[in-house]
């Protein structure tokens, strides 16, 4: 979580919404890191754990990844809980809950749907203060 | 509808599943148009109304495409669907209902949910039983 958390500061630092990412391997090996890049690459589907999941993807030649835990600082909205059924992650590991966009925990609560084909373990609130702290000083500073 | 059916079409004859999307301006000229690439860029997020969103959105320059029209030839799934609400898109045409996969009329129902942010007009069952057809075709061409 400590590298999520970093990805998500140097976020804030670049302007972006400050939500950062990280995908590890069985053994704890670091796969993938990102940040928020909605504004980088003006596209709002690039969440930080849509490219941290493309990336891992990518280094692992694998399309899928079953033995991956993805590691978030925030709760994982509709498009990329959906995104993490797709890849099949294992586990995901989230800090700070989002009852407005959040869709695990909150709102349409994708992976307790029967329609979900795949559902990981979940941890939330891991870390939660500090990530949440992040967003709150971000929106706030946005309307300073 | 053709546009996105011949991408489906096009789909199909590179071994992906074939679900075709194109997005469409006020005007009824065309931004984007893909087809899945899920096995090409094995990438199971690139699905075809992801590419095309983020094609339009490349195309205008602009990150919102609140004019625009996304004709996919089967109802989208979550992670699509949250995809269009956060890219603001207008409206939503598609073929086939997904009742095991979508996430409009089937499942969450993501735009009827309250926290959804941006609901687009949604028309579906458009030329139904060719988009249908054309995925019964391709998986029965696979079990065979």
């Amino acid at each position: 979580m400590e590298i999520a958390l970093d990805a998500a500061r140097a976020a804030a630092a670049r302007g972006e919404v400050p939500v950062g990412a990280v995908v590890t391997d069985a053994s704890g090996r670091v796969l993938a890191v990102a940040g928020n890049e909605v504004e980088a690459r003006r596209d709002p589907s690039a969440h930080a754990e849509m490219l941290a999941l493309r990336e891992a993807a990518r280094v692992t030649g694998d399309k899928l990844l079953p033995e991956a835990t993805l590691t978030v600082t925030l709760e994982p909205c509709a498009m990329c809980a959906q995104a993490i059924a797709f890849f099949r992650v294992k586990r995901v590991v989230f800090g700070a809950y989002d009852p407005k966009g959040g869709a695990v925990e909150h709102g349409p609560r994708l992976f307790g749907q029967p329609t979900c084909h795949h559902a990981p373990e979940v941890v939330g609130g891991v870390r939660e203060s500090e990530a949440g702290a992040l967003l709150r000083d971000f929106f706030a500073a946005l309307r300073s």
